[in-house]
């Protein structure tokens, strides 16, 4: 008797295929050949038809699709905690731009690395990152073997990566070239914001976007600021701006939209433009709470983000769940809003469908990529168990993560990562912290 | 040559007595006799002072007080998940009171357990509850170790516990009884809100407290509609409908406080009454957001409460303060208020103030109770380190914690606890899902 072939089999308690709890399979799993899932259903018929094939089980495990982590500027965790509590203005000019100025790409690296332990070690599997020196942001995400989008932020002044933007168009480029055929990195463009990007360098750079194919990711309306900014200088909000200058479409990535209202839900709906919502970091340098309801009710698709962990202060999708849906029933005053079932979506399915993965990503399903994590329910705080979206929206945490795979590879097997040299990566983290401490002239001690 | 006498000294990285980045002690550690603190500062010198004392040592470890839940509803932990993201009045009227009609004695006390034991792994070491069978949630306390602070909730109705209020009375003077001598545990006099209490019975239940030197714990101007039924009912607003019976003193603890406006902080603060904020309660059954910062800048002690773990849905109070800071931003439009320092003092400092404790607790000091927690600063979302607080609020999680000691008494030693048979009672809990399902009548799988 011949059987299937599969590489390994993956088994537990329960298996969370798409996010809705009507679809739980109990004693559940996934057989996995390369990097694709080529069978998921009841542990036992994949056992059967796979006799060949070695079983990996959790006994009080969930197995569900990976999270998606669709904002991040993953190199500032080196700034976590260095300066909290501030006005905007002060913490962007006294505190992170002085050090921006300063990075080195061994910072970057190493500063992107540590996120992405981070991430992984909370069941994030898949990341959208912005940032500077972003060649470096690829090589630590290739190392780690992490799905990721990359993208250079680019503006009209000088970049302490690149120079002048002109180098920057050259370095993205280049980042194109290098990943075109990386099976786990996508490279987009990443235009600031309005107010940081002239109208002629975003519409410059969506042409790079559309000849690359890329997705367009840039900050849109995310406080009263940019709004009146972009309203003085151009006689229109930042997402009417945007339209006018034709650059809205299927593959915009409207990063945090606090500030969207009147007709500018249904623009975007029509555009088919995707929407991620930053609900901590939005909340904790005061932006303001995005209208999601309002955005998901429009029809349009809105992923979830972290942001950096100097606004957040973690990349944990499960703590930014929690958040997401309660914030957005009191914003509401509606406890029937953002139930836990659409807040996992957002941050599974639908953020496949933002960075237009979807074929690929948010769901486990055959012929989909094998990038899932499992979780230990053996936990007081996840007992008894009545509603597995519940659970992992309101109650669970990142910590509750106890393995995690991308493309059928292992990263993390029993909270150990597995492609990172986790003790040497927080050795040379804590020296970098002491000189960044330093840079920073010592005044955040009190 | 005599040394001083000391059972342990506990020494590790950092030292946190008070909750203030500028008090921070590196290479610190405190000296416990019996269940009190005898000395505390560096390591190196108590390692001198107390010469022949045995050390515990961990060497990226953070001492720090043990964090001080001021309002949960520990034995709702086996309804978690049962009945999310619906209207209030649904969740309390076709889920939440049917089954608690059907709860037992045994039903409270391991699911009382079940949250001690969520709030021992999440570094909480003293709690203040308000619920049915409270003699069983004070009975799971002390087997458990940890401090509390217990409550009958008493109301006009007919309690599934006690039957008519008369025998409530009589069941709350038993426990005073029984627990006047015991060091961790303390009885509280109850009543459930003004909506359910008749003016008389809240008057008695003030007589009662005072007799025995107790606090009066009440849920105070939770929601929009318990303040309209107080107005109708009495022609007075909560606050005022219990300044009115003589009521708030500096032993009342009013839980929530979501609907405080105009006159009434003032009056509160005047009243020297505690108030505890419950805000991913409040958040997520989408009741608003209490005025924390006005309360802070009137004087008012603020302390912090999860509620129970069937609105929130958990105990863990390192997410609680993450919520509260970031939350309190947003609503204000200010990112400098509700700073990490202020936030970790609420679930520190001011919760022991709040239990009228606070010679005893909520700092750690000579003198004080030895109830501590040891975080593992070793961890990619904690490292770099540049300020403790904001590490604690924005970024530290219940799991980060690796010990707990209440009295001096460890009751978690490297994520194991020490007092409660953990896999026992999961899968106690477990079988009591299933029974709780089945008297759901299975609504809930959608």
């Amino acid at each position: 008797m011949t059987h299937k072939q599969a590489d390994c089999i993956f088994t537990g308690r329960y298996l969370l295929t798409d996010g809705f709890q009507v679809n739980i399979v109990e004693n559940g799993g996934i057989a996995v050949k390369g990097d694709t899932i080529v069978a998921i259903g009841e542990a036992e018929r994949l056992r059967r038809e796979f006799a060949e094939a070695p079983v990996i089980h959790e006994e009080h495990g969930l197995l569900m699709p990976g999270l998606i982590n669709c904002h991040t500027h993953a190199a500032m965790s080196c700034f976590r905690g260095l300066a909290d509590d501030l006005p905007l203005m002060t913490w962007l000019e006294k505190h992170i731009f002085p050090i921006e100025a300063k990075l080195t790409p061994e910072m970057v690296y190493s500063s992107t690395l540590l996120s992405i332990a981070e991430m992984i070690k909370s069941g994030t599997t898949s990341f959208c990152d912005m940032y500077l020196f972003s060649q470096e942001v690829a090589r630590a995400a290739d190392a780690a073997g992490i799905r990721a989008w990359i993208g250079e932020v680019l503006y009209d002044f000088p970049s302490p990566c690149y120079g002048p933007v002109e180098n920057g168009i050259a370095y993205v480029s280049e980042l194109f070239e290098e990943y075109r055929r990386n099976p786990l990195i996508s490279i987009t463009v990443d235009p600031h914001s309005v107010y940081t990007c002239s109208p002629d360098l975003l519409v410059r750079l969506g042409q790079l976007a559309a000849d690359n194919d890329s997705l367009y990711v840039i900050h849109l309306a995310e406080n009263d600021a940019e709004v009146a900014t972009c309203l003085e200088r151009y006689g229109a909000g930042p997402v009417d701006h945007l339209h006018k200058l034709g650059l809205l479409s299927n593959t915009t990535l409207a990063c945090h939209c606090v500030k969207v209202a009147g007709h500018e839900p249904a623009l975007l709906a029509e555009k088919q433009v995707k929407v991620v919502h930053c609900a901590e970091s939005n909340m904790k340098l005061a932006s303001g709470i995005a209208p999601v309801v309002e955005l998901l009710n429009t029809g349009i698709t809105v992923a979830l983000g972290t942001d950096g962990s100097a606004s957040n202060n973690d990349v944990d999708m499960f703590s930014e769940m929690n958040s997401v849906a309660t914030v957005q029933k009191v914003t509401n005053m509606d406890p029937t809003v953002m139930s836990a079932e659409q807040t996992l979506r957002a941050a599974t399915a639908d953020g496949a469908l933002a960075l237009n993965a979807g074929d690929q990503l948010g769901t486990l399903a055959v012929g989909k990529k094998a990038d899932f994590i499992v979780l230990d329910l053996d936990q007081p705080h996840l007992t008894p168990l009545y509603n597995i979206p519940s659970h992992l929206t309101y109650a669970a945490r990142g910590a509750d993560v106890i393995h995690s795979f991308v493309g059928g590879r292992q990263l993390m097997k029993n909270r150990r990562l597995l492609t990172i040299d986790e003790p040497r990566l927080l050795a040379e983290m804590r020296v970098m912290g002491e000189n960044i401490f330093r840079l920073n002239n010592g005044g955040l001690t009190a």
